[in-house]
Formats: C-alpha cells, sequence, structure tokens
C-alpha cells in the first residue's frame, strides 16, 4: 500500500495531482472535506508562509506572523499547504530550512481560530488538513532541518518532527503543552515523535510536558546541533552551513539519498529494500554515475 | 489489521468482552484453548497477584508468592489475567506501577508448575496464555512502570518489557536468563525488548544472558531511573512520585496520551498517524479542551 | 507476508530449496533474471570468498581480493551467494565472523566489473542478487559479526549492515561513500543501516559521507567494541573470543536467540510476538529445556 507512493515519487509531472492525493493520507473516502475546511480557515487571516529558493538548492521557509509568536493562523495552515506545493514541483531542490519570525520558532495554533472550529466536524478535518501537508512535508526530497530559535510549543513542536533535523540556538526550547490544553497531538506529532526518539521519551515528553532545552534535546537524539549564535541573521547562516555539508554534489543525488532514508523510515524492511532498489535504478547509469566511472578507475 | 483494534478501544463498555478477545492475539482461530489451560493451571496453586487502586488514579500491582522471589504459580497467571480485566474496566485509572513482594521483583515461572506442563501442547496454550495477558497490560490506557527490587529473572525480565517504563533500585538486576533453562523467551519478552533497546543489545542480552544492574539499564535505555533507596516502602513512594509528572491532568487527557504513543509504536506510520487523528478526535472540543480555550486566550 | 517466511525457517531440509527462495526477496515475478546476471557476473572474474566452519560452531567468512581491497569481482558476488546457502545447510553453526584479507574490510564493486555492467537492465538484475544474498545472510540463524580492520567502503559499508554486530580495529572506517560515486546504496544498506542507528544518522552517513572511525561508530551505536589490536590474526581472536559470549550453549537455543530477534526486528509487533510464541515451541520441553529442569529444582 505505502510502496505505490513511492513508485509515484518516480513519475513525471503530468501525473502530479493525482500524486499529491496519493502522497496525502486522507481524502474524501476518509470523511475528509478539503474545500470544507479550506473556506473555513481562509476566515481566520493573519500572518504568512513565505518561500524563497536559493541557488544552492536550499529553500528557505519562513512562518511570519511575529504577533503571535508565529501561530498558525487559518491562512497560514492554507499558505503552508501552498508553499509545500511548490517545493514538490522545485526540481533543482535539495535541501529545506524551516524557522519563525522575529527569533522565536511557533507557538502552535492561533487560538482565535482554534476557538470557532472547536466543533467536531470542523477539528477532525483541520486534523487531516494538518496531517495531509506534513506527511507531504516530510516525505519531500529534500533534506530539512527545523531551525529552532525561542519557543517551539504545541503545533509548532509538532513541526519540527516533520522535518529531518532539528537545530537549536542557545536559550530555546520545545515543549509539547498539549496537556495543558486538554489535548493531545494531532498533526502526526506524537506518531514521528515515537520515531525520532523511541516511544519512552515521547511518552515522556508528551504527557509530562517537560521543557526541552538545546542540552536536553542533544542527549535524546532530538535535536543533531546547538548553533552558537541566537541571532536570527547568523543562526539561518549557521544552520545553512550545516545543511550544505549533506546537500552538497549532483540534484539527483541527493534527492535519491533523502528518498531511500525515508523509505527505510516509513516502510517495513522487505519493502524498504524494494524501494531502495528503485530508487537505486533512477541513478545507476545515470550522468552523475558515469562522470564519476570515468575520474576513479579503481573501486566503487 | 491492528487498527480495528485500536477504533475499538474508542467504543463503548457494551462490547467489552468482544474487544478483550480482539485486544488479545490468540482465540480459537489460533489452536488455542483458553478453558483447557486455564484449568491446568489452576491446578498448580501459591501466591496471589493483588490489585489496589488509589484514588490519585494509580494501580498497584503486586506480585506476591515471596517464598519463591515472587515466581508465577499457575493461580498467579489466571489471576493476573483477572487483574488486567479490572485495569481494563478502571475507567479512572492513570497509571499503574508493578512490584514484587518481599523487595524482589519475579524470578519468572514456578518450575514445579513448568515440569508439569513441559509437553508441548501445554506449553503452547501456557505461551499462548501469557501473551494474550501481556499484550493486553501493554495496550492499557494506563502509563505503566515496573519497579525492580532484587531480580527480574527470565519470565520476570519479560513481565517488565510490558510496562512503558523501568525504575530499579540500588542493588537490583535484571537478567535474561532462559538460555540456561535451554529456552529463548516466549512471553513476548523477545519482540518487545528489540522495541526497547534495539535488536544488537537485545540480542546481547538474550544470547549473552549478561546480568543487568541499575547502571547499564540506564545506559542501555533499558531503564528511566534509579531510585535512592531499596526500601520497599520508600520505594513506592518514589516511584509514586516520578510517575505523578505524567499521570497529572485530567483523566480523558492522559489516556488519550497512552494510546497515542501506544498507536506510534505499535503501528506503521500511517496507520499510527491515522490512530492518533482519531484519538485526537476524543478530546478535541471535550471539557478539558474547552476549559483550556477559556482560561488562556492567547496560543495553543 | 513476512511471517510465511518465519514458519519457513522452522521447516525440514525437503523444503531447501522452495526455502531459499522465500528467504529471498525477488524472483522471476520481479522481473529479476537470476541466470542471467549469473553468467554476465561470472565473465568478471578475480578473487574469491572461503568459508571455514570450525569445530566450536563459529564459520569464518573471508572477502579475498587484496589486490583491490577486497573489493567484489563478478565471481565473489556468486561466491558469496555460495557461501551463504552452505550456511544456511550447517546445522551446526552458532556464530559467524565476516571479514576481509590483508587487514582490510571491503572497497565495494570492482569497477571494472561495474563499467560493464552499467546499463539499466544489469544494474537491477545485480542489485536484486546481492539484495537477495544479504538477505539470507541476514536472516541466517547464526549470530554474526563484520570484523572491521583497514577499510569498508561503499558496498563494503553495506555489507558490514546485513550482519548482526560490527566490531572495528584501531584505525578502520566505515564509510558510505556512493554519494562520490554518484549513486545511493542498492544492496540494502540504506533500509538496514536506518534500522542500526536510526533515521538521522543514517541519513547524515549517507549524503555527508563522513567518515566513521572506531569511536564515532561506538557513539552511534554502529560498533558494539573497539578492538585492541589491528593485526589480523590477534584481532580474529578477539573477535572469536567477544562473540562466544553469545555462542555458548546449547545450538538449537542459540539458533532460537537469533531467530527471536531476528523476527523482533524485522516484523510488526504482532507478528513478532506470534513468531516468537512459535519458536519458544522448537525448544520447550526439548532436550536443552528436560537437562536444565532436572539440574534446577527451584524456579526458572
Amino acid at each position: 500500500m505505502a510502496l505505490p507512493l513511492w513508485k509515484n515519487l518516480l513519475q513525471t509531472t503530468k501525473e502530479r495531482i493525482l500524486q499529491q492525493r496519493r502522497l496525502s493520507l486522507y481524502n474524501g473516502a476518509h470523511g475528509y472535506e478539503e474545500e470544507l475546511i479550506k473556506k473555513k480557515l481562509q476566515q481566520f487571516a493573519g500572518g504568512s508562509i513565505n518561500l524563497s529558493k536559493e541557488d544552492n538548492g536550499i529553500g528557505i521557509l519562513t512562518l511570519n506572523n511575529p504577533r503571535l509568536m508565529n501561530a498558525f493562523t487559518g491562512t497560514m495552515m492554507v499558505e503552508l499547504q501552498e508553499r509545500i506545493t511548490e517545493l514538490e514541483n522545485w526540481k533543482d531542490g535539495k535541501g529545506l530550512i524551516v524557522y519563525g519570525a522575529g527569533n522565536t520558532f511557533c507557538s502552535g495554533s492561533d487560538l482565535n481560530a482554534v476557538k470557532e472550529i472547536s466543533n467536531s466536524q470542523d477539528g477532525m478535518n483541520m486534523c487531516m488538513f494538518m496531517q495531509n501537508t506534513l506527511t507531504r512535508l516530510m516525505r519531500l526530497p529534500l533534506i530539512s532541518v527545523a531551525l529552532v530559535q525561542g519557543k517551539a510549543f504545541g503545533g509548532g513542536a509538532e513541526l519540527t518532527t516533520a522535518c529531518d533535523f532539528r537545530l537549536m540556538t542557545p536559550g530555546s526550547e520545545i515543549r509539547f503543552v498539549h496537556k495543558h490544553m486538554g489535548l493531545v497531538p494531532g498533526w502526526g506529532g506524537a506518531a514521528r515523535l515515537v520515531r525520532i526518539v523511541g516511544s519512552g521519551a515521547a511518552l515522556q515528553l508528551l504527557s509530562g510536558t517537560a521543557r526541552v532545552d538545546p542540552e536536553k534535546a542533544l542527549r535524546l537524539g532530538f535535536s543533531e546541533q546547538t548553533l552558537s549564535s541566537s541571532d536570527e541573521t547568523r543562526a539561518l547562516e549557521e544552520a545553512r552551513a550545516w545543511l550544505s555539508q549533506y546537500t552538497e554534489g549532483p540534484v539527483s543525488v541527493i534527492r535519491a539519498m533523502k528518498k531511500v532514508v525515508t523509505a527505510g523510515r516509513e516502510l517495513p524492511l522487505e519493502d524498504a529494500l524494494r524501494t531502495e532498489k528503485d530508487i537505486f535504478g533512477t541513478v545507476w547509469g545515470g550522468p552523475a554515475n558515469l562522470q564519476a566511472l570515468v575520474r576513479r578507475p579503481k573501486h566503487k
């Protein structure tokens, strides 16, 4: 079932719309009403999600609503979906940095919007909308980093788990505060957190709502590195340099590398092996491979 | 296949019996003869399994057969099943501490009983009986802790892996001694241990039968904390305090938190995400959530 | 789907050929042409794969092509398959050490062979051939160790992930250099690496092509121990001693131990539990178990 999704990753642009539907988790068959929830979300406006695509193949995705610590308004949720679609279509992309404006990451959902959709039908549609978007973010063929400055709370903490890596600036914190809101994660944060830190640590972080500072995050394997600066410009520069260690090289190869690892982490072993074989087939005998064979006459 | 089990978790009491059958792994279709093995186990009497349900939502499950280091007699296996049923029906429960009487955890099975059921049919039925019970223990919507004092050997070591966490007192040890008995784990201890410490460490612990003291357990991520006292009363007090960090809060939310993590650890990612959505739906717009929205007007 | 494979592990020798087909991942139904690729690989000769089976139940598998740092020629790929078949049929085997001749592990594929099969059809067949062989290596009922001296590069690094454990000598290194060849792993190295070190560390090792020295390997949980000597004879002696901690004991029990752990790491939890039950059934009431019951009258 998951395998066909992967095969689709290798297809041409013609099937893109069908593809998005398949990369997503929910459609009409699950009782999901996308148009209805998008219309509703559009009513709760404010902030923006910005994307800049740099020449080196690194995209910068900015959560921009500093008045509310970059909390997600309804229109920001819709814009995030649009930016992810743009990233899916960016054939030269190799890496992605997600960060928040104004020296803080994201405080979750804008509660003014939340109050208006606190009924069951809207809540489930919003939940499926965000899970679809974050699942597509996680499956992008780009190596992704959440650059955490200031605070990543609730849905903001969940968003960090949809990236491959987390880098934290001094003094920053990630905190799953859902319990204090009478909630559990619903944007996929629990399922993904279990895979990053293990089920024991995940249960502690979620049911204990403890503050995760950079030291604790490193210890848990939740963050890769603590950056030296908490200044936005310099932190971004450090994150770019860190990421470029992994994005340096031919576009086709870097994207294939992300795909084999995504298969390895999502699929049962046998399916992951078969997918690795398919992805290997996209680079074997390809231009980058043939060039390397000319350069190095000795061994693989 | 696993998903319907989860949906069942959300159903009403009417379907409880059907539910238990589905939360279990084995029924008649697997050649499992529950009534036959229960009758047989009843013949090997001794000890007891006691449950006290405290007002704070924490249950205390005591293995009580100190004459044999709390080894499981046949009647204790049957009583464990009954206590787990009681816990499944305890709607106010949030946490569980499992410990052994007389300052030691559990030395596995009472070998007098084992000798009498060492034929193949009885052995397989006993194995399925215990796997059913321990799988239901693992899936309880309670945050569970094995408080290890003294020794947890063989089946006792396996029992600790059915809890979410392990806390050890100074001088205690966990040891998978199965190889010395010419056996491998059969109560699910191997499958669960792999998920807690990884397959490499699991293979070492099982095939090497090494003594795991509190320091080694911490290093392996097999234990969460070494308590300061090995006195029973004080150790229980410490375990209660440790657990209450995670059980503090509304019953519905704590139970939902355990459920999302259980889904995350048992199910493939896509199924875990869909289950998280369903569980999120049980708290979204619920009393605890609405109260929190009134209290905090700003963000999630 | 994976479960029937496991059941087969428990069958008699009569079905061995069918079994091999099922332990493998690919057959004609996947477009895999085994005879065609074997014929092709036979054309690229050089080196050998040697197996010695010691009386203590430990097999020593040697990659022997020191002129090319033990790079895999075509005939070596075919010989590896034959040696794995021999190991599957070795009913007294308990452990396996894989190492390279001439104080180095393996530098991947011989590029002279690679160049000749750089077209798509040959490449995919070679990939499926090697995945089949390495999957069967991983599933052997023997506790296996890669003894890494010198360099394990590219396909050599992938080979280490098909063993249960890795031991490294001082000054040795493992390096996934695929990116430099315009490739990604195709022998299953990515899928298996994710399961050993986690998906984050795997993505870093693969896309960063960093040198993994013994210290880093220990830190990542990628290696179990750094041996004290890099002399071949003494390193082998140390590896034998390390491994014998885990292989000491009755053949049937050691092999069953490896099987329960393999089930735990490959299968979803419910399937792993059922397989553990089946494997438990092969030792319960068996000779080693009955002897132990006579020796120890007290508890399991």
